[in-house]
């Protein structure tokens, strides 16, 4: 099966051609359309830094499962794998009638929302996904017109990939404002975990921030720990930043308090799942930890997503569902067991929530969020 | 070359017999004396929990690298382990004349002692064992005796043996004390790094409390950190627990500050590789972190050692030096590199200081030491 390929125009969406002459160029992006095969594909983040592999990705269950293993992983790439992913579902059922391929893409969407809970911006593309075909579906019956399930699949697809490139530009406005907190030349900027280019459509969050900071003054030191369980920082960020010659420093997860203490830091950027409307923000597990520790030394301690992280309808931390993930990934390292294999038990969370308390400023595309963040987030809203 | 093995009785000195009944039946200790063979035998930690494999330890300098290379590391344990290597070194001297044996055995001394710079209970097991020399040597100038190598020798190999019996009645008083502070039936005691009978001459000092602790009451929740970069809580804590059958939950480091939020965490318990007059405490890297945490959310966080592992002569924790290890160790878990090999850089400080206003108590084998411990430490040493 091989639909049409060019996007057909769709009244009230913007041009990709029109918003991204050469955006993607010179932007690692850590999964993108493939227009010829009609397939999503992507970077297997689970092999990292050792083996860099793509993956195809042929269907919503495909989506499912890869957001599932953390093949991709990071709130907004797992957004735009979720946009993609129903663009699947809608390739497998271009044949059915409208009413029934609608009900399949609900049914698809209702599944890929649950690959994983933390992170808001997997339900958010999912929701821009639905909304866009309820528009369609609506207008359709109010004109009367007949619509085909291709019309439709052409119209998601364009929107995948408009989220897709627009996430990038929002990615690179948080740099823009990101970077003039930078306290100091020559700082010291830890980062947690991999906001990166390959947790969002490109260009990432926090490292968006250490990108456009490192453009202004090279001199920069970055120091990214290495995030145990999953070792996202090892693996990704120091990856990263060091295909970008950016200078990174590993630490490991114990040594942010000290590395504090010892002078090396001057602040902390770290990405988000999901930040409350009151500013408290999940985030990989260990950043609460870096929060308290960040506090204790006068540090800075900012936070930088874009505002499709932010729930509005979350009041706060307390109500952000925290997932929970098989204690083998703290048992094992890339396969090899690191403690006993029975007698002992895990306890895995994969995230935690840092109090609004903690956070200096929220960095979002439209500038940066300061205490008291029910009020400013909500400013930045509108 | 095989010296006499039946300790010879050395005025002044306790006989080794008679302070041991049984002492070292069902304590597990990372190291022994092999009497029959005349070396010294360790239970080598790099290995475990995959393997348990002992390693003889037939020279200073042998002692010197199991010691660097943490075959065998806790603050204790390379204390008896530069005792015994002392011994190793004598057994290699016994056929030079008595001035020549000393000065081998003093420079044998100040080579073990530089092994590692941060605990400072090897650079005291050394002085005991140079003092109890000194002594011999004096006392034999003094009534114009001859002394025989061999002699010394002897007195060496049951100072030695004493001292490491020694360390395990006093890991069992700190486990008496510190057991006391348990806040509650059924309590979740987090702790860090390895500070068990691994870590000492059996029994454990932090692990001592906690095995004081369920001795008393089995329905307490341990949870152990992995302690990144050398992972001993999954390693070592873990095992020892798990092989006597004690509650254990593994964690990774970046996660303790989320368990105690989530309200899983009643106490902490750390071992100390030094502990300033004042109070400030060096021990593993990733401690203060967890001190942090732990006053964040009012959980008590006590350190548990001996008081040889008090330096009186030292001011406060600015003035312990503070061991660097080889980036290797964070850029490989068990061999496996988990960063890109090359465009990373690495900082590696094996400990850090925990301030004394974050500790609650410090767990002696002479009692609890409450704040202010430049007093309570000063009392307890007389």
């Amino acid at each position: 099966m091989s639909p049409p390929l060019s996007a057909q125009p769709v009244d009230g969406l913007p041009s990709v051609e029109a918003l991204s002459p050469g955006l993607l160029k010179n932007v690692m992006s850590p999964l993108w359309w493939d227009a010829e095969a009609h397939v999503l594909e992507m970077v297997d983040q689970t092999v990292l830094p050792e083996t860099y592999r793509t993956v195809v990705i042929d269907s919503a269950q495909a989506t499912f499962d890869a957001i599932k293993t953390m093949v991709v992983r990071g709130a907004p790439a797992i957004g735009l794998a979720g946009a993609y992913g129903l663009v699947l579902a809608s390739k497998a059922a271009l044949d059915l009638p409208l009413e029934a391929y609608v009900t399949h893409l609900h049914e698809a969407a209702d599944m890929l929302v649950k690959a994983r809970p933390t992170a808001v911006n997997l339900a958010w593309a999912l929701a821009e996904q639905r909304q866009l075909l309820d528009r369609l579906v609506a207008s359709a019956q109010d004109d009367d017109t007949d619509l085909a399930p291709m019309v439709i699949h052409a119209a998601l697809l364009h929107h995948a990939r408009w989220l897709h490139l627009d996430d990038i530009e929002r990615c690179k406005a948080i740099g823009v404002h990101g970077q003039k907190l930078v306290p100091k030349q020559g700082a010291g900027i830890l980062t947690h975990c991999n906001a990166g280019a390959l947790a969002t459509g490109g260009y990432g969050t926090a490292l968006g921030v250490i990108r456009k900071a490192v453009e202004l003054d090279p001199t920069i030191k970055v120091y990214a720990d290495e995030t145990r369980p999953r070792l996202q920082g090892a693996t990704l960020t120091a990856w990263e930043l060091a295909r970008d010659e950016i200078d990174v420093t590993l630490i490991a997860d114990t040594m942010s308090a000290w590395a504090m203490q010892q002078g090396k830091i001057d602040m902390v950027v770290v990405g988000a799942d999901r930040i409350a409307a009151n500013g408290d923000a999940a985030n990989k597990i260990g950043t609460y930890l870096v929060a308290l520790a960040a506090a204790a030394h006068q540090i800075p301690f900012y936070v930088a997503a874009p505002l499709s992280t932010i729930d509005f309808d979350c009041p706060n931390g307390e109500a952000i569902p925290i997932e929970e993930r098989d204690g083998l990934e703290i048992a094992q390292i890339k396969g090899q067991w690191i403690c006993p294999q029975t007698g002992v038990a895990f306890y895995n969370p994969a995230f935690d929530v840092t109090p609004n308390e903690l956070i200096s400023g929220i960095i979002t595309e439209r500038g940066v969020a300061c205490p008291p963040f029910a009020k400013s987030l909500e400013k930045l809203k509108h």
